[in-house]
């Protein structure tokens, strides 16, 4: 398969490390062939393995068996793991232009983004929330049109809206929000993962999912009507449910993907439950793009700690659905 | 120690079950001694076990070795597991309120109550939200000076509002109620449990808890000075935090009990984590009420399919509580 394209994110955060250590644990993990995109610097400074730069994309395949392949984006001044600076996030920027570019060009078989620092990108006038909104503009698209799902082992959530005040969810919760959610998490699961008949839950937004109206009204006025038509369309979804007995073991065997409120009721169970190794996917894109859901750890960058699980799992999750994207095109 | 009060619940829930057992389970569990408050065809209706129906509490010490002890509460009608009806929900009742008696006449050592059905307590004029505020009210207290505190092994939640609806949860949520649930917390864990100096932490309302006021104001405007104040009385606590980094494995170690802002983020880690075998306690009563963190179960009532882990853990909570509380008396 086409060498899947993998950023380095900030040179100062955890980045080049854990994707330094996945390249490690290439064969154990049977990881699709993938090279960095960034500063080689800023792998010299956490690991001493060996790397190889490369030119182009095409040479990173037959490179990947025995060295990390690196595409280098050079960054100004000097890098120090864990003191973020402005010359690092114009490298991490850099990087992930680069690697979307190569991405939607075909010469990439998916994006896979290490974590940046927002507030250091802004400084540098980044003007998106983070970067998957830099990447759906990228593909000439707006937030409304894809997803965010977050995934771990044996559960996957999806927020529908994401980094707004609790107090404004009730009203930005439309029929329309549910709906389109609902159909892009439906096509992604079977586009990108396989599962012909994707059987999605919704969650209530109140309490017990409103108890029959006692406790809150959207349930009966917004979630409904939006299930009834979804399921009109043919697409497996139940609920409302009540959130709070949505996520133990037993019930998450019955659904493929949970969609969610509000940011919290998506990401609590998913980080209670899978803190180190749960992957961020972007649904709805012409291109595949996953993301490990976490943050530059600046506060342990450099000191060999970073665990590389959720970058492992993002790696294997982008070559899994580039894969089968790909086998529907040949 | 003083034998516990058991309620039996709903006679056609899986309350009768879970309740023999846990007497099942008596030596393996090393549990307090308790006696049943309820209809003993109930029990006789799931479990072929030995009972003593006792006219008197000072008789549940002696015969708890050999036989679970009922103190009978007889209904009319007949009991069919599965089938609740009016009869089982005045039974319920009637068991409630004669074994809340006995707890506040100090001849029982504490209150655990099976589940019960509020939808057929409605109908025959029960007039509370359930049965921690019949509990408190029949302590002479109101809501706002008790808190519902849910534990599981390893993490303790306490949901500040309960069954409101979420859009009315940002004007609920005031510095008043802030300090009066950490302050009854605060006590109760130091009372009940033995945590002489237990650590709080406050949950934030918004993603990120607000990301410095960029996602909602109610961590600045209330959560912060809440704080502030309640630090200044000695109480260790902190936050607001990040709601869905708070609860994984190595985030709970640090506190003793969560402080959420409404039902869900406290009851979804709570029951993702620990559905099985979670208690509910009211704490900041004169007496120690503890009860199952879950329903009726009419689904499965009667075909010894019933897990009696919470049920086992809430008997061990309150013979714990009641200990302690009889040691500080002596």
């Amino acid at each position: 398969m086409t060498p899947l394209a993998v950023s380095l994110g900030d040179p100062a955060g955890v980045g080049p490390e854990i994707v330094a250590k996945a390249w490690n644990r290439r064969t154990e993990k049977a990881l699709p062939p993938f090279f960095a995109v960034g500063d080689p610097r800023a792998v010299a400074r956490v690991w001493t393995g060996p790397v190889i730069e490369i030119a182009d994309p095409s040479e990173a395949k037959a490179a990947f068996a025995t060295r990390l392949p690196i595409l280098p984006v050079r960054g100004a001044g000097t890098i120090q793991p864990g003191q973020p600076d402005l010359a690092g996030a114009q490298v991490a920027l850099d990087s992930l232009e680069q690697a979307m570019a190569l991405v939607l060009a075909g010469r990439a078989g998916a994006l896979v983004t290490a974590p940046v620092s927002k507030a250091q990108l802004y400084e540098i006038g980044f003007r998106y929330p983070g970067q998957t909104e830099f990447v759906t503009d990228r593909c000439g698209l707006h937030t409304v049109d894809t997803v965010m799902m977050l995934a771990g082992p044996g559960l996957r959530v999806v927020p529908m809206t994401t980094h707004v005040p609790l107090s404004a969810v009730p009203t930005l919760l439309t029929p329309e929000l549910i709906m389109a959610s609902a159909r892009v998490t439906a096509h992604g699961l079977c586009r990108d993962f396989g599962i012909a008949a994707p059987r999605l839950v919704l969650a209530g937004l109140n309490p017990h999912a409103g108890e029959s109206g006692a406790i809150g009204r959207e349930e009966i006025e917004v979630m409904e009507p939006a299930i009834a038509l979804l399921r009109a369309e043919g697409i497996d979804i139940t609920g409302p449910h009540a959130a709070d007995t949505l996520f133990h073991p037993r019930a998450r065997e019955r659904y493929d993907a949970a969609l969610c409120g509000y940011h919290d009721q998506a990401l609590v169970p998913i980080k209670t439950l899978f803190f180190d190794d749960g992957v961020n996917t972007t649904l709805g894109l012409p291109v595949v793009r996953t993301s490990p859901d976490h943050g530059t750890a600046f506060g342990i960058a450099g000191q060999d700690r970073a665990v590389p699980g959720a970058m492992i799992a993002a790696i294997a999750m982008a070559g899994a659905a580039a894969t089968r994207r790909a086998a529907a095109r040949a």
